[in-house]
């Protein structure tokens, strides 16, 4: 359907000094040389799903269409997970059916195949390390054409584990931090949108000891050092410092409450 | 002017463990496809401009003319500094206007336009992710063809900001720590080309509470656990341990004052 | 041979903050622009240079052959170590001979080429810095066709630093911690397929204050929270807990012995 080099990219916990997220590679490039290979992370905190079902949620479908996306956040790898290969919104999927896929926009509407045809694996495969040994060929021989319905079965949907929606009523708005950055960016289940110009004009905003009586345009609106809630780049409201790390300065970790109030 | 695929680079301070990189690559790669995209590095310390800058200054012009070269490092992001893209020895820059391009051997007669031209950025822009919304699309469109003019004005010259120069005179250098490597490696910024032979055989180098009495060729001229100051591979001093981290074993951080006193 | 790009892949201590890497990627593009470069790790220790060939030992052969591999972990340059273009099993290798190839399955039948013609280096080389300056030029030169005994003359030996076996007797397996990746997994010296079926009805395993009573299949077949003994993915028996930190869990570090007690 392309006829340039596929796209294949790689979501990892395996971190930056062992050998696994080479084996990765290697096994694809073995079984398509053409592939071209394009790192998203391998910083995900070690098992943590969540984390790798976010950084998927804000960057999987900025690539081209067509593009494929291995996930490896495996903690019941050699348990009775299903390896999956998924298409949503012409991307495709290839991990561990654990949630890992959750947060993305079109999982409601996923079409799931469980992978079970073991002549697209690695020859012999090992029950700790089905990155190399089960998704990245099954990648590999996607983006030679493989399809769906050859790699796997059709398997019902996806487990969607989900953060619980931010609780919104008439006084305000009820959430959490949900992940922290490498900056220290506080980043909450609220998405930006629900805050109107006129609750912004009159409002609270709790975290920690702190409180903040706005959404700002920007961190820059405030001075360095000093603590603003904006609207960040995944559309969620972020607490940010400018020039500065709002999970040390304020002392917040990942869980903590967030409350919005409108004032009367 | 080149027909084979252009070389995008990317250098950040956004870490490993986000979506922030991928978002990157995910931009330019829905703008041009045959893009090749290299890391030079994400791991520049959180809005550390000048961190940023030393490492595009010892690497950006190693790469092939024609390379394009997106870097952000920007902690005024959605404040007032410029966006640019910059022409240095055939070599293009894509990044806020802050310094980040101030070690570049060719900044002084940079060509520096202001992108202007939002119809080659993102359709929206985020007031937090102009390396996503605006740069990345930038570069990419370069890549493909455009010419500094389309994408923005001619627009002064780059905000220059430079560690003031090591202070020479009869007596000696007054210098100090500029950067520590990943090795703790101590790089200071004395040139090693300012000693001469006649001045190596009878000087004194002040760190810390050690004293060195030369510039030796290599650290290997010492024993495993001493200290040494060699001309590293930047052309600047360095005061390195054979096999250990100097910046540990001395206790010495950034900006520590190095002194170079020739004997009488 | 191959008229595909050459894949050249890069295998470092350098980290990921500093400018190190991207000098490598920028010589071998500036010499072969169509090289294809994949990172197999710069998270090797610093000078650790039997963790950076076990990383070698368990990616470098996945990868096609023709693939030529950089390897970069020189506590020696500057001094009398050998630099080195080694052919093991249709695979070319790169870097210092002072044992970072050693744990390579062809290592003893390697053809080892000193490197000695600086017509395939950079015009000047630092001291310090031989990857920048004599194994990334070298790297794409032979990726552009040039032959072994171009680029330098055959020269004997690789030198072999090896992990001393396993000791082996009818009474079990004494063997120790010969890496600890970034899960906290602790990987074994010792071989699983010594330990037979009926050896596993009856042995102890011991490791710091810990025992097991057999190797597991997987580590799904334990508790979260639980140690257990699995053959790894790189066939050695590896000491995990199941969704936990095994180094930080049992206290034990890198070199720590596990004996292997078969029941009589």
């Amino acid at each position: 359907m392309i006829n340039r080099a596929p796209i294949i990219t790689l979501t990892t916990d395996f971190g930056y000094k062992d050998h696994y997220v080479a084996a990765l590679k290697a096994v694809i490039l073995g079984i398509n040389p053409e592939a071209r290979i394009i790192d998203i992370s391998h910083g995900i905190p070690p098992q943590d799903i969540m984390a790798g079902a976010w950084v998927l949620r804000n960057s999987a479908f900025l690539f081209p269409e067509g593009t494929i996306h291995v996930a490896v956040v495996d903690p019941g790898v050699g348990s009775d997970r299903r390896p999956v290969a998924v298409r949503m919104n012409r991307h495709l999927f290839v991990g561990p059916d654990n949630g890992l896929f959750s947060l993305l926009s079109g999982a409601d509407s996923a079409e799931v195949y469980e992978l079970t045809d073991p002549s697209y694996w690695r020859e012999t495969q090992s029950n700790t390390f089905h990155g190399r040994d089960i998704f990245s060929p099954v990648a590999a021989h996607l983006s030679l054409g493989a399809a769906l319905g050859d790699v796997g079965v059709p398997s019902g949907e996806l487990l969607t584990y989900r953060w619980a929606t931010a609780i919104v009523d008439e006084e305000g708005i009820q959430g959490w931090i949900v992940h922290i950055d490498s900056y220290g960016n506080l980043i909450t289940n609220i998405p930006g949108a629900l805050i109107t110009a006129e609750h912004n004009n009159n409002l609270k905003i709790y975290v920690g000891t702190h409180i903040l009586k706005r959404v700002s345009r920007t961190f820059a609106d405030v001075s360095p050092g000093e603590a603003v809630a904006v609207t960040g780049s995944s559309g969620m409201i972020e607490i940010v410092i400018n020039k500065g790390d709002a999970s040390e300065m304020l002392g917040v970790q990942k869980g903590a409450p967030v409350s919005v109030i409108y004032q009367k």
